[in-house]
């Protein structure tokens, strides 16, 4: 073999094995790779050698070093993709009219016959909630005489102190007492808007917006206040302030972490801000937590009601991202109000079913729930960032997207006058789903965005109907 | 023996005998009598004396012939009590504001350290649904991975056929697509406000009516029009009429059959008439049919729906009281308005669980449902009787109650000036709870009334604390 070419140096050549691993997926965002101890046994290097390799991938950004923990995948920045510019809603209260078009979207993308970026449901198969099932069925068999009566309207006892106690380790202070149990998130958000405002009110919220929220406030005839959001940093604190100064604001919903559809990862000071200007104002906060569990970074983000334990604060939230979509179990926990909560709860719905709140209740007594959420943190973040490449090689060069810190929302802008709605038509034609940005706002804005849904396994169908939408965007664009 | 006195007749001795195997609780409410041929068998007797035995019985009203069937042991008349009288509440629409007092009357009825005449929740040894529960096992342990989903908005399809199919037998034709599965009855009762009225608007409802309904309408911010309701006859049709002629009245609410509190069978005649005052109005009728299934007659009455298959109603119904409280699996049924129930069942919960559902679907298509009625609805009979005939011998002279075809309360309905509440007072004092008369309007009535639950089966410790009752009415009007 011709040797002219000088071989790279060892530890490059162990960087390329592992950046191969990465490449392959074999490694994936999050996990941790291995030990340079072992690196360096399995390939014959020193130590040394192993740990350069290592440095060098983290400084391409490829790995991460944690203290005492070791290297971890990251996912791959992009810097050639700018971020979607911070929003810039109308600084109006607009009447709610979303439902038509999203039952549209929606009828598609629950279609196993379309390409699934549409629904943000995570796959049965990525949550593999079979532990779970097997408590159920345990439930039915031992428990079901016990248990076949209108349950406690708060919900089963021992799911609200698992919920509690799982609130303190974030340092969110709430009793079994101050959680009521619900049917999914959307039933809890339904409650916290019924205790706070009245029909033609004014509710402020992040923009865009997911637009189930925005069904519920058509529902309940309420009115959105769309605040301008940064995809980075979340809600503008000054515009916030000024938009209830300027009006009366019967609540602001707001996401806790990682929004449908941006991802943001508001800091906790940020937050911090943002609960002192509603207090200033006398407006309560609901926030939804839903996504907050599925965090790529090393630690969970606390919710607004930890960080600002004495504000009027809803905190709404579910296990259907994390574990059970088909469980409809939500909660909201609250420290005022309680009565008034009930009484909305009884009136909604009397109380949850019993047998899946006491599954679900064992499930998380029995431990596993934990490493559970690690094994979906690692498949999202590896869906996202898997997402982010193939937008990035396939999209016109002109388009932004979001960096996702959790969830599996992506967010893509295109230039202002493209027309995500035609492209919708276009790929629903072709058998493709996803959510043109039109529907994520109630004033008519974000026709040039679009959201993609990251919640199922990566697959070649999925990377190919990415790659399509990329070259209809180009033609369309062209 | 001294036989001066004539041997009575042989016939009034065998019916003597079955009148204690009645009265012993052997034979019960319901139950079919042994067949004239092994009575006479049985008891030496010819099939002659046999028959006038039998027949001397259904003279004294014990007994009922069916034809080609055989003779049934019949709720006891208690003809020196009174039906209560036609209500008269005022002819106003009020601003309902009951929550408070219901919910300090629940605890109590949750309790089961209080004699269980509060809650109208049949007890789970009396539903024995383990056959039920025995589904869900084997659905989550099978179907989890295929259900862990957000179910169709809609519900389950295959649970949507049977109650399709299970109308029709009641002649009440409404396709699968027409049924939406929701969180209970209560659940459907919100959707069909939800589509048919806004806050503020007046609904009309029988009085006195069921609380948590009043807190349905109060929760909804609805105005309550109660109406002349004739224990036996129900809502008065020229009264309703009249009340539709005075005021916009948004929507009409009524009991399909055995309504809670007071137990009416309205006739299909009169069904009939309702609705077409209602379609004169052009106000849509939402009919709660959750007690339909629990008659006490040898038939089961039919819906407004399917006497009047062509006006505006929407049927609301769940298993809750039949089979699975704590499944919280209801249903609404319509003929039009279809989107809006969708979006209104969306934008409150999403969907509902999907596994309770799946469960119920493979329930219900084995078969065994009817069998299960058949049992139910002779055990609450059973409960009503005894609780009547315990009433009859324990309250006041004065006290008048209803006669229930069907369902499992009982109200009793003392002289005017009774304080029903201070009996309340005193009777939580001995640990026994039954709900008083003034929950079950929006107008301030009935202060003189009670509601007794027939829903547990029958035990020395329920007899004991009706008597009490009894004796305590009797010292507060003495």
């Amino acid at each position: 073999m011709d040797q002219r070419t000088p071989d790279p140096p060892l530890y490059e050549t162990l960087a390329a094995q592992i950046e191969t691993l990465i490449e392959s997926g074999v490694l994936r965002v999050g996990m941790r790779a291995p030990s340079v101890r072992a690196f360096a046994a399995q390939h014959g290097g020193s130590l040394t050698t192993a740990l350069q390799a290592y440095r060098l991938l983290e400084d391409r950004g490829a790995l991460e070093a944690r203290p005492k923990s070791g290297f971890y995948v990251t996912p791959r920045t992009h810097q050639d993709r700018a971020l979607p510019a911070p929003s810039q809603p109308p600084q109006r209260a607009t009447q709610v009219s979303i439902s038509n078009p999203v039952f549209s979207v929606l009828a598609y993308a629950s279609d196993p016959s379309y390409a699934p970026l549409g629904c943000t449901i995570p796959s049965t198969s990525l949550l593999a909630a079979e532990r779970l099932d097997r408590h159920l069925a345990r439930c039915a068999r031992v428990h079901g005489r016990n248990y076949n009566i209108y349950a406690d309207p708060h919900g089963d006892a021992e799911l609200r102190g698992q919920i509690s106690a799982r609130a303190l380790r974030l340092g969110h202070a709430v009793p079994p007492d101050g959680i009521l149990i619900t049917n999914g998130c959307t039933e809890a958000l339904n409650i916290a808007l019924s205790v706070t405002t009245r029909p033609g009110d004014t509710v402020a919220i992040e923009s865009p917006t997911y637009f189930g929220l925005l069904q519920v406030l058509e529902a309940r005839g309420l009115r959105a206040l769309e605040l301008p959001t940064d995809p980075a940093s979340g809600v503008d604190v000054t515009a916030l302030d000024k938009a209830l100064g300027a009006r009366r604001v019967a609540a602001c919903l707001l996401a806790s972490s990682f929004n449908n559809p941006l991802g943001t990862r508001t800091s906790d000071a940020r937050k911090a801000e943002i609960t002192r200007v509603l207090t200033r104002h006398g407006v309560p906060l609901i926030e939804d937590d839903i996504y907050g569990d599925i965090s790529f970074g090393a630690d969970r983000p606390r919710p607004f009601a930890a960080i600002s334990p004495k504000a009027d604060i809803i905190l709404c939230s579910s296990f259907s991202k994390t574990i059970a979509p088909g469980y409809r179990i939500g909660w909201l926990a609250a420290n005022r109000r309680h009565d008034q909560i009930l009484a909305a709860k009884f009136a909604l719905s009397l109380s949850g079913a019993a047998l899946p709140q006491k599954a679900m209740a064992d499930f998380l007594t029995s431990g596993g729930y934990d490493a559970h959420l690690r094994r979906i943190r690692q498949a999202f973040a590896d869906n996202v960032d898997r997402m982010r490449r193939t937008v990035d090689r396939s999209f016109p060069k002109a388009t932004r997207m979001t960096d996702p810190k959790g969830g599996f929302a992506l967010w893509l802008e295109l230039p202002r006058g493209f027309d995500a709605d035609a492209l919708y038509v276009r790929a629903i034609r072709e058998r493709i789903c996803f959510v043109p940005g039109s529907l994520f706002t109630a004033s008519g804005g974000y026709r040039n965005c679009l959201r993609l849904s990251c919640s199922t396994e990566w697959s070649a169908r999925i990377e190919r109907s990415v790659e399509r939408l990329g070259e209809m965007a180009e033609e369309m664009l062209g």
